[in-house]
């Protein structure tokens, strides 16, 4: 019930929190319904994914990096895609409304929100007596037909990806006590690596332009490298060889795996990367890693499409294809 | 978990639900992770609003109203701003996945998205153990600069109303056995429209294009007149002088009103009537009744915008003013 003296609790909310986020004049500073996104004819390029609590971050994560993950599991499609941020809608649905959850929460989306010049345009507050979400939509800008796809890969383009793969996964099981949490018990900083990865994405934002220039296929990989390797593969008509010995992986990761801690299927089939997985004739694919390199980002060539439909095959350094249980993680 | 030799299960839920209502071109058929908008110099209006289980309908509602009322909330806020729907990606928080459920939701998506035409441009699906929730973001597009905003009310403009106020409300009162239940007991049919009210409202995108050609303020009636003419009025700078014997009441709410079961200010704070309501010039105001009489939309005066800060007052028939203990309804 709305105290008829003030304004309603969801506008009071949304004045304390989560106005000062909302920069761009097309958000009317939040007190409208709707929000403009102003277009010279460019391509607005619109991506949308949630996060649940205790589904894709766990009730103990800190709310700073619950913020940060949402809106950056967004901010790398947009990344994958070729496109330049514009802004975003918020969805929050709360169970309650603390200020010692909704203050870092807000903070570290307006931290991020500038930091990736991507600024709130609006959004919704509902109440929910279960788990909290977060969904996002995102828009971004690309000149007009310039959105990277799936399905323009073709055999002979080198496979591309970004920064490191496998590290959120193990940061879950660090955090879950799991196998990794035990082998790494005394390497603190190891641990920390690995969940930060898993709490806080990158987003490769800073590539999107040479990935638009150069990639005739993109996507991020949220799902595990080895299913959404698979996706972009049945989207374009066309299959792949990945030398798993040239998988970027990070000191730590590697050490597990040397350790037989875990194995590096576990890795190609683990979520929460983040990383912009791209195909690239072969002509263009130094471009890009130099732009990586320019940027301060890993690019690392990891194998090749070619012609057919069956599914990838990952083989490692004598030759051999890698038997996958599974593919990618998958919430249901 | 996924299986290998098959699709992930939500990319096989996407597919086999949602791929037929992604008719746009720029939803790629639901395969990519982004969709695109295109535009020739038109702004995009973006509106989100999502319902939950439990706080916006009701767990035993039929999920094709679930679906229905989803997305024409939506589509209520594009008609108030005076913008033509363009598309809509959807975030889907499920509890499970049966086929009972999802084929009429998906359905009667389906059926509001041609017949609204607006079409599912991409969406998330994810699990949850709470309450179902579904997170609509919608667009539309304006030419340039013309979205009906909420601050252009001017000393003098008439408040316009279309279809009927507070029957929504009636009706949820009717399903969780209220006041108007008990009065309504062998009026099957007055129940039935009052219910049909809450579940499934009817947004006024027929009237879009008047609403901008006439309307200096606009918004859709969602959490009760009163509270959403304050907020404009808030915006605008300006007050209000509501006549309440012109509110328009349906046959049945009057009826209620008349035998004292429910007040007039029940049905001013009641939510979920997702009506436009806007202020037009006096000289304009004779244009939308008539483009709504044209469209079989009901497009009545209640009062008028008078200078001054003041909460907007509401007068009865011999000009009292009514006290109303709020304003809306809040779900916090």
């Amino acid at each position: 019930m709305a105290d008829p003296q003030n304004p309603s609790a969801e506008d009071s909310l949304i004045a304390r929190y989560f106005k000062p986020l909302a920069t761009d004049p097309g958000a009317f500073g939040l007190v409208d319904d709707a929000a403009v996104l102003s277009s010279s004819g460019d391509d607005i390029v619109v991506t949308t994914d949630a996060v649940v609590e205790g589904v894709h971050y766990l009730a103990t994560d800190p709310p700073d990096t619950i913020a940060r993950k949402a809106l950056r599991v967004n901010l790398s499609d947009l990344a994958a895609k070729g496109a330049a941020p514009a802004g975003f809608v918020l969805t929050l649905a709360l169970r309650g409304k603390e200020d010692s959850w909704l203050r870092p929460f807000a903070d570290a989306l307006g931290e991020d929100s500038r930091n990736f010049a991507c600024p709130l345009l609006g959004g919704d507050t509902v109440s929910t007596p279960g788990p909290q979400m977060i969904s996002i939509t995102a828009f971004g800008r690309v000149p007009k037909g310039r959105m990277v796809g799936r399905t323009g890969a073709r055999p002979g383009d080198r496979i591309l990806v970004t920064g490191t793969i496998g590290d959120a996964a193990l940061g879950l099981d660090v955090l879950t006590g799991g196998a990794a949490a035990g082998a790494l018990a005394s390497e603190s900083q190891a641990k920390e690596m690995l969940v930060s990865r898993y709490r806080v994405p990158l987003p490769r934002n800073v590539l999107a332009q040479a990935v638009r220039d150069h990639a005739t296929a993109a996507l991020d990989v949220s799902d595990g490298l080895a299913g959404d390797l698979t996706k972009l593969c049945a989207a374009s008509g066309v299959s792949a060889r990945v030398d798993v010995a040239n998988l970027p992986l990070s000191a730590a990761a590697s050490g597990l795996v040397a350790g037989n801690v875990v194995c590096v299927e576990t890795l190609l089939a683990g979520g929460d990367d983040y990383e912009v997985l791209c195909t690239v004739p072969p002509a263009q694919s130094d471009a890009l890693i130099a732009a990586g390199q320019a940027a301060g980002v890993a690019v690392t060539a990891i194998g090749t499409i070619v012609a057919g439909r069956e599914r990838p095959r990952f083989l490692d350094g004598q030759g051999h294809e890698l038997t996958l249980k599974r593919l990618s993680y998958s919430h249901f």
